[in-house]
């Protein structure tokens, strides 16, 4: 039931007109990328079957239904038998996507393939959105573990939940969150607030009392009077007089405001002349790629980063704006290509039943294009392969000795899951290895290097024949 | 169990070191107003509520913490039989808030006021954040209806259906999400898709049979093609062909690409010209309270706005920053305040026991001044009442002929519930009501009259008195 109430009103109104049964073919795709970075990562294909698995309409449901007064019996008798119906080809999670790629591919009766559509938008965008954030944050730290903080922030539980998963998914090592831990076995951390070292006498006491409690995994916060003449030397004097003698050793000291880059250099010469050389500093407090990558060139001693409402709601870039279009219906057995065109250009689409392959050069490994074409062909790859821009048609490139690699793969079939999705930490896996073969370019935070994206010549020729129809029949374009 | 884990660990903490009973004070308070406004709204209680009544911990629960082998077996036995205790007090739900306010107050056992800290603010934070930009909105629309269209940009599922709960607080008229009119009464609407429009073999056919399923509730999507030379002309002639013959009137027409200013007048003309003046335009794309702000500025002829991404995630501004800080404990039944101070200035603490009384003008029914006090001060507005900038302390200002509203409402009394949550209907009009009573300036979206938020002298005195004496602690500033 957590669906646009138009998505029933069309569904309904498909039935009505006898054409619910018709076969349709969605897509979705999204039109600009987070941040404006260089490639997003796919994520929320789990949650999506599980959703897909499980949908059904209870007596209650049509009830409610029932009482908004719009939807005829027949309609709400279908779904009280509702049975999922549809084909459904994915990329898999933790796959780096781009702008016009259908990511995810679904085709049954309309009725059914319209249903869904707000589910497949709402799970696939949030968590791509949140994995294509920590990503970037992750790349910031330069091999340095970054924590995901940010439940607190987040946009409700689930996104509190599932955005800790997208988080790891996207290269975080750990998060705050601890149903997240126990839900998808993503490993959960947490040492003290600022309220633990108020709560005692003294911020010398609270570090004591502390270490007494955990001595095997003792990190202590160290800011909450101030940092170099309090917090680090009570930190050290707990770390010697409890900690050593029991034969523990300290893990580490939290920084959560003022400048860590200053704080953090002046701490470890402290930490360092000390004798505890092994101890790490983390720091947060309203961290992202930009701080943490700035931070880093500055120097700063920090060696890990614990990142809270920048990641977990992707502040910089809350939306991920995947879309879900009609792009063929079957008549008498054919695919009919379906477009919408638009007053504002971007928001045209590409038509027709369609899959894409990347391009991953032979030699080096990396993804140099993708290539989307109609569903059944399969590029030729023995010789070179000329792509070029869709929008500057002028740009050519020629492509040799590469492999292509079929991106969308079954998920169910004619409404029966055929995919068993991975492991978490096999996901991470993958996706940690996908990013790998991108270019460097591609991965800049600012102005990266846009990636090629091509539509197959056949492809183009059916747009580009749907476009100059349309615009013969509508008259053009409205104004200007 | 959505907690941080550090709140496990803590409460084990003060479990372990036999503190766990003290009684503590927490406060959640905000610091910065989203979007740079001039106020933001409370919401999220009901749901707060629930939580606290719901709070206990399963069999399942305990074996999982048990299994992070960081958890005494006492803390374990006292989670099992976990009875929550506390008192809350709260503003009610559809209040103007502003900064430095204890919105939320917590008053019981350590251990538990701990355990709370992450539901009170993702529940909080999340519902106020979505309700504050939907009176945004709502208030640029000057009048006008403004429908929640957000659901599948929303930070996943919880997201969607009490985001639409946030922004029907906040103004919203209806949502699109089908489950927030299940679950909370919000009126749910919605007509048809492009998917719908491209699925017949022209948009005249489309039209057609929409209006035959629905004659009563005819909004036709005229963008698919060309608004002006396709849709509005298909929408006419399908209500002169299909609805007028049998009597129904048509309701409107919605735009969702292009620019809405140039569209709407030129097809307001064609529909009044057609005889359909009563016809509403609907627009969507994008939308929030600026390009709405300047659209009716330019005389766009739009009734409805639907509002999707820039809502529900309150894109410009998508976190909502409540935190939650001990402000004093009990010791031999005296309340010993608390401060945190931080290196970053913003962050310091109002400390100890607090509530907030709101000024009225007797006069003019305006809030003129709220009036930050401990617990159990109360104003006297008998006589006038002086009151000064927190910061720029010589900035001050007298205030007579005043009501004075005690802010903060009970909630939980030693655990127990005494607070009915009003209906939906209730908090919505309550909210508009107090919206009301605020001054124009401090409604300015840019750069709003910032309004006075006092600390009584009892307050100031001893928040100074702990500053000087822990900066004379802690040897002052680490730098600069």
């Amino acid at each position: 039931m957590l669906t646009d109430f138009y998505e029933l009103t069309m569904s309904n109104g498909y039935l009505e007109q006898g054409v619910g049964d018709k076969i349709a073919v969605f897509d979705m795709f999204f039109r600009t990328i987070p941040d404006d970075g260089g490639f997003a990562l796919f994520a929320g294909l789990e949650q999506l079957i599980d959703y897909l698995k499980n949908l059904s309409f209870t007596e209650n449901d049509i009830e409610y239904l029932r009482s908004k007064r719009q939807f005829s019996e027949r309609f709400l008798d279908y779904l009280l038998h509702f049975r999922f119906e549809c084909d459904v080809w994915s990329v898999e999670e933790g796959t780096p996507i781009f702008p016009g790629e259908p990511i995810v591919v679904v085709r049954g009766p309309i009725i059914q393939a319209q249903l869904i559509e707000t589910m497949v938008l709402l799970t696939i965008n949030h968590q791509s959105l949140v994995a294509t954030k920590s990503n970037r944050i992750c790349r910031a730290a330069a091999g340095r573990s970054v924590f995901e903080f940010g439940s607190r922030r987040a946009q409700s539980y689930d996104a509190a939940m599932l955005g800790a998963r997208a988080a790891y998914i996207g290269g975080c090592d750990a998060t705050a969150c601890t149903i997240s831990d126990r839900e998808y076995k993503i490993p959960a951390v947490g040492t003290m607030a600022h309220s633990w070292v108020q709560m005692f006498d003294s911020e010398y006491e609270a570090f004591k009392k502390y270490a007494e409690v955990y001595p095997e995994n003792c990190t202590l916060l160290v800011d909450t009077y101030n940092v170099l003449t309090s917090g680090i030397p009570n930190a050290i004097k707990v770390f010697n007089e409890v900690l050593l003698p029991k034969g523990y050793k300290p893990k580490g000291v939290r920084i959560d405001s003022g400048d860590l880059a200053y704080l953090s250099k002046k701490a470890r010469k402290m930490l360092d002349d000390a004798g505890f050389d092994y101890v790490k500093i983390v720091a947060s407090n309203s961290l992202d790629e930009i701080i943490i990558r700035d931070l880093l060139l500055q120097g700063a001693q920090l060696d890990m980063f614990g990142v809270g409402e920048n990641l977990i709601t992707s502040k910089s870039s809350p939306v991920f704006g995947g879309v879900y279009k009609l792009a063929a219906i079957v008549e008498n057995g054919e695919y009919v290509p379906k477009i919408k065109i638009s007053e504002s250009i971007e928001k045209i689409t590409n038509p027709d039943f369609k899959t894409f392959y990347r391009f991953y050069s032979k030699e080096t490994g990396e993804a140099v294009a993708d290539y989307v074409t109609l569903f059944d062909e399969v590029p030729d790859v023995s010789k070179p392969v000329e792509i070029y821009d869709p929008v500057a048609t002028w740009k050519r490139k020629t492509l040799e000795n590469v492999e292509a690699r079929r991106m969308l793969v079954p998920i169910f079939e004619k409404g029966r899951c055929v995919y068993e999705s991975p492991s978490l930490e096999r996901i991470k896996a993958y996706c940690a290895e996908q990013v790998d073969r991108l270019w460097d370019e591609v991965k800049r935070f600012e102005h990266p290097h846009r990636y090629y994206v091509d539509l197959s010549d056949k492809l183009w020729e059916i747009k580009r024949r749907m476009l100059s129809e349309m615009n013969r029949v509508t008259g053009g374009s409205a104004h200007m």
